[in-house]
């Protein structure tokens, strides 16, 4: 099955009748099922998710868009997040069989479309950069709103899509494909948080460890426990049971147990089958062996 | 999702207009899906599997039953295979959020039907037997079609549902409900089968190892390795990963590693999901929190 999630992030956090407006353009696409909306007053921005069939998500993602142009205007939004749109960011991010290429091919449709039809000026990052100064998402929104309006015109700022000036009021969007983040959390028999702090600098990319791996120590108040907490960015790169048991080698040399993890929200499937099938050094297994694979999806 | 695998057995293996005729009606079904249809000449049998919705799957195994009655004679039937009914034997498998006590309801049910509309006689065993003698099918079809014929009489062999005289030509039918078959292998770096053998009887429940787990030691041919091969039998009380990790840890016993493992034919989702989160020590994992289990399925 071709499945994609989209992510979107809109300039609004505190007002819930334009959030609740927004989110009713996505619910109102056939075949597209929203499965989160997390507003965050101080960051004034909300995070939808939703997922469904390439060409349901693409529509619901630009009627979002198109709503939040209509009701929101940078001019007078105020927020501790960075943000340069109405509709900052659009992510697609490719589940099932869904590849990323396709993801890249469909966040350009998008991009051509929201930037012909609503006016918006749109850059195209991550996967879906063109250039690589673009992929990082913080480059892209360098200046924010603002300064993107003063500098648009300068070749280094050019849009991917649509004219050199930004939208009076909408901004400018960033449209882009990514794999899917896992939030991945392993908690220490300790209270320990030094040793949680030094796992966590021995596994993540920025230290030397694992690439596609962010990490940190941090404490469990509640449990009295360290944790390592992780942000796995791209799984196909770094699986889950790698970084699991890196860090159980590394807590077992301080002489310290594992006693649990969490994964928090959403995940992939192949993100799990793919532990599986380490753990249990399969050789060669098709996703067709699952019997749940061959139900009709229709 | 409430899903029914159904596994039934009819007694032809050899006419194939017979078996595409039996198999028609089941694929005739909206909702079923035809997995595998595997029929075996010296047994003069098929197996045929297939999956769907419970009702649907009910359905469609009722119009298979009643097909192979009007088609196979078991006067004249012969094969290696045991054998008392054309339709011999029908497993219901609980997939997905299906129960093994709704499996057995619909084992009543269509029980009940069978022997309503069609006037054969119907046993149910397994998870489905109503007397404890009755669980194991070999049991139940004891003197096969001949001699049920000359028993059905008395008071041990008197159906669960119909009269106690047996259909004429399509004889008697068990009908149950049963936890997934998982055929599991792990291949030892060695071409010792002496010591696939003790690690199969080590771990097989009938010699006091892993409940569930039925076990042999054997070789492959073609790549001159030793191979512990395996039923898993019930995977919800002996999973994959625990049977894996202890044949890991007999053959180190050995020096010998494990070259990897194979996974045969069709699992349940589920199954690979709980090797996943024991690898992991996931503490908490709800379905939900897989994105694709929010596809909406229609």
């Amino acid at each position: 099955m071709r499945v994609v999630e989209c992510v979107p992030n809109f300039s609004e956090g505190r007002r819930p009748e334009v959030i609740e407006a927004i989110v009713a353009e996505a619910k109102g696409v056939p075949g597209v099922t929203v499965l989160d909306v997390n507003p965050d007053h101080d960051h004034n921005r909300v995070v939808v998710t939703f997922i469904g069939e390439p060409e349901a998500v693409s529509e619901a993602a630009f009627r979002c868009c198109r709503k939040a142009s209509e009701l929101i205007d940078l001019n007078v939004h105020q927020g501790e997040h960075p943000r340069m749109g109405a509709t900052d960011v659009i992510p697609f991010v490719p589940l099932g069989e869904m590849t990323m290429e396709e993801c890249v091919e469909l966040a350009n449709r998008l991009g051509q479309r929201i930037a012909k039809e609503l006016g918006i000026p749109v850059y195209l990052y991550e996967r879906a950069a063109r250039r690589p100064e673009r992929r990082n998402l913080a480059d892209v929104r360098r200046g924010e709103f603002e300064g993107i309006r003063d500098t648009i015109h300068l070749p280094e700022r050019q849009p991917d899509f649509g004219e050199a000036r930004i939208h009076p009021t909408a901004g400018a969007t960033a449209v882009g494909a990514r794999p899917p983040l896992i939030a991945f959390n392993v908690n220490l028999d300790t209270d320990d948080l030094k040793l949680a702090k030094s796992i966590a600098k021995k596994v993540r990319e920025s230290t030397g460890g694992f690439k596609a791996v962010k990490a940190l120590g941090v404490m469990l108040g509640e449990r009295n426990l360290a944790q390592v907490s992780m942000n796995m960015v791209d799984y196909t790169v770094t699986g889950l049971l790698p970084v699991y048991e890196a860090i159980k080698a590394y807590a077992a040399e301080a002489g310290v147990g594992i006693v649990g993890s969490e994964i928090v929200g959403l995940l992939p499937l192949q993100a799990l089958l793919d532990v599986a099938i380490q753990a249990l050094q399969v050789e060669a297994f098709d996703l067709s062996q699952i019997l749940e694979s061959h139900l009709r999806s229709e």
